[in-house]
């Protein structure tokens, strides 16, 4: 696949592959000013928590450049827009790790000038990037250790190229699989309301030739009862402490029916991904979107005028429910506290 | 609501509200041909397992009408017709059991032309639909002592009017319990991948003034664990004799994640949804529909080109699962195998 995040330092814009159009139209959204970027990340132009981070920190560089212009009082300024980033979304934890990491690196520098900083940011996020890229690559070599040649594994949301920087976490276990010459059947849930998985992980495994049906969120239990799946692996916004893992809203509905039907549930996700300061998943924020994407598919209206519909973007899973997590440090096992800081180095 | 589904006998026309249109756009249909009937039921123009029944009761008679102007051998081709409409969709049991209680009567009386057969059904059909409304009153009435004043009860597809002659099942438990003085709210899954919670169940129950919010099928879960979702009830399509419901697809994932959360989970339907020929849900066949309803929204196509989609229309919630089976006789209670022999008188 084409990066959907790139960044053209000559001109210094970001330009984004418009998630939002896939699977009808590869269309492209190009970001000079860090209200784009922080528009982009709230209207899902670009999303999945990782790809968040990436964008994030791009985002970074040209609020520096912008704050730069602003003259005296550039460094007040710019730390009031890098909150204004990190609130573009709440749930997603490397957004605001991706925002620490720039700052950080700011404090440790201290260059004398916004241009300084800019450049100094600019070479981080491409490092951020890559990075996440290498993760990503780690992390199929371990994941695809787990599957079996001939597995039906199911997916919800997109965990894929689109929500990275470009392999994937849960798609980036079954590509680096595939990779190693297994051969491995993907059934996408759609995953209302936004169809991520309809619309973006279909779009991708079937461009890359990995064979993937789609089924309505409503058919996994039915597709669990018939024998259908033999592993489920999704990705993550935020991992507490404990294990407990904020995804995609229908994530946990989809581990309590493996439980049930004793089979396997995987968490892949970047250590970017954890939070340690959430002891567990009650301290995850939990974002509620306009009841609008609920109401309306493309342009047409699925609910009757004066009925208004919930529209929580999230839950969280139960570290109890989830047979591992799949890093790019290692398949990380129950119990999580002990597993988790150990990754963490904590 | 007026009422969706009305026989003219004057223009020996059945005239159908087309329920794929809601919640957008009110317009019937009229069959005055069985095959039109047929259609009607296989496209979704009428559904509910109750009121297939009652569409496929009037089309009897209107097969019996055309099987006369067919001359001699008149009692052959009715036969045949008589397969082909029960075959028009093979899940709902209801539609098989209006069928043969058309038949049991033809036998039993043994008219002496297609005439004649066709005034004694007419006559039966309207008893049919004036029986379905009895039953679902009766069953509102059982119904309503379950549930409490401020419950908020979440039901899965359209159990509504709009699926009976015109109270409805789960609804109609719901109407009930509003009509004794109980407020209640509802929550609708939007049901995909036809959508009928949210064009149907939202559409019939804000028009009754009765408060109801629209979820996406994923929510469920996330709902129930922030406490907000006190009961859930939903329809069947066909109960096995050990009390296995088929049911919407998805109704078996509402129903596992109840029981995760001690909620009760209730079934509403009439006797007539019990198939005492089915030991258990094995026995249950599951329809399997165009995946183009799940690859299409309208006129948007939500999936990338090449990709197809699983479209199976039910699942089978176990009897371990449900709580209580609401019909007209009372409330069922496990063990269901003596609870409905016992209803069914067998």
């Amino acid at each position: 696949m084409e990066d959907h995040i790139i960044f053209d330092r000559r001109r210094m814009v970001l330009d984004l592959l418009d998630q939002r159009a896939l699977p009808l139209r590869e269309e492209r959204i190009v970001c000079a000013r860090l209200n784009e970027v922080i528009e982009a990340i709230a209207n899902l132009t670009v999303r999945g928590a990782p790809a968040i981070g990436v964008a994030a920190a791009w985002g970074c560089a040209l609020a520096a450049r912008e704050a730069g212009e602003a003259g005296e009082a550039w460094s007040d300024r710019l730390e009031r827009d890098l909150e204004r980033l990190k609130a573009a979304r709440p749930t997603a934890v490397n957004l605001g790790w991706a925002v620490e990491r720039m700052r950080g690196l700011w404090r440790a520098q201290a260059p004398r000038s916004p241009e300084e900083l800019v450049n100094l940011w600019l070479d981080e996020a491409a490092a951020l990037q890559a990075g996440d890229n290498a993760a990503n690559r780690a992390m199929g070599d371990f994941g695809a250790a787990l599957l079996e040649d001939g597995d039906t594994v199911l997916t919800h949301c997109n965990a894929g190229a689109l929500a990275t920087a470009g392999w994937g976490t849960a798609l980036g276990v079954i590509r680096s699989a595939v990779a190693q010459g297994k051969k491995i059947r993907v059934i996408s849930d759609e995953t209302r309301p936004v169809l991520q998985g309809a619309r973006l992980t279909c779009f991708e495994l079937h461009k890359d030739g990995i064979p993937v049906l789609a089924a309505c969120d409503n058919a996994a239990g039915l597709l669990m009862q018939k024998g259908m799946v033999d592993k489920v692996i999704t990705g993550a916004d935020r991992i507490a402490a404990n294990g407990d893992t904020a995804n995609k809203i229908g994530t946990y509905t989809v581990a309590l029916l493996a439980r049930e039907h004793g089979i396997p549930f995987y968490i892949a996700a970047p250590l970017s991904t954890i939070d340690p300061a959430a002891p567990n998943g009650d301290y995850i924020p939990i974002e509620k979107r306009d009841g609008a994407e609920v109401a309306w598919i493309g342009d047409r209206r699925i609910l009757p005028e004066g009925v208004e519909a919930l529209n929580y973007a999230f839950d969280v899973t139960p570290a109890r429910l989830i047979t591992a997590i799949i890093t790019e440090k290692g398949v990380l096992r129950p119990p999580y506290a002990a597993s988790i800081a150990a990754a963490l180095g904590l």
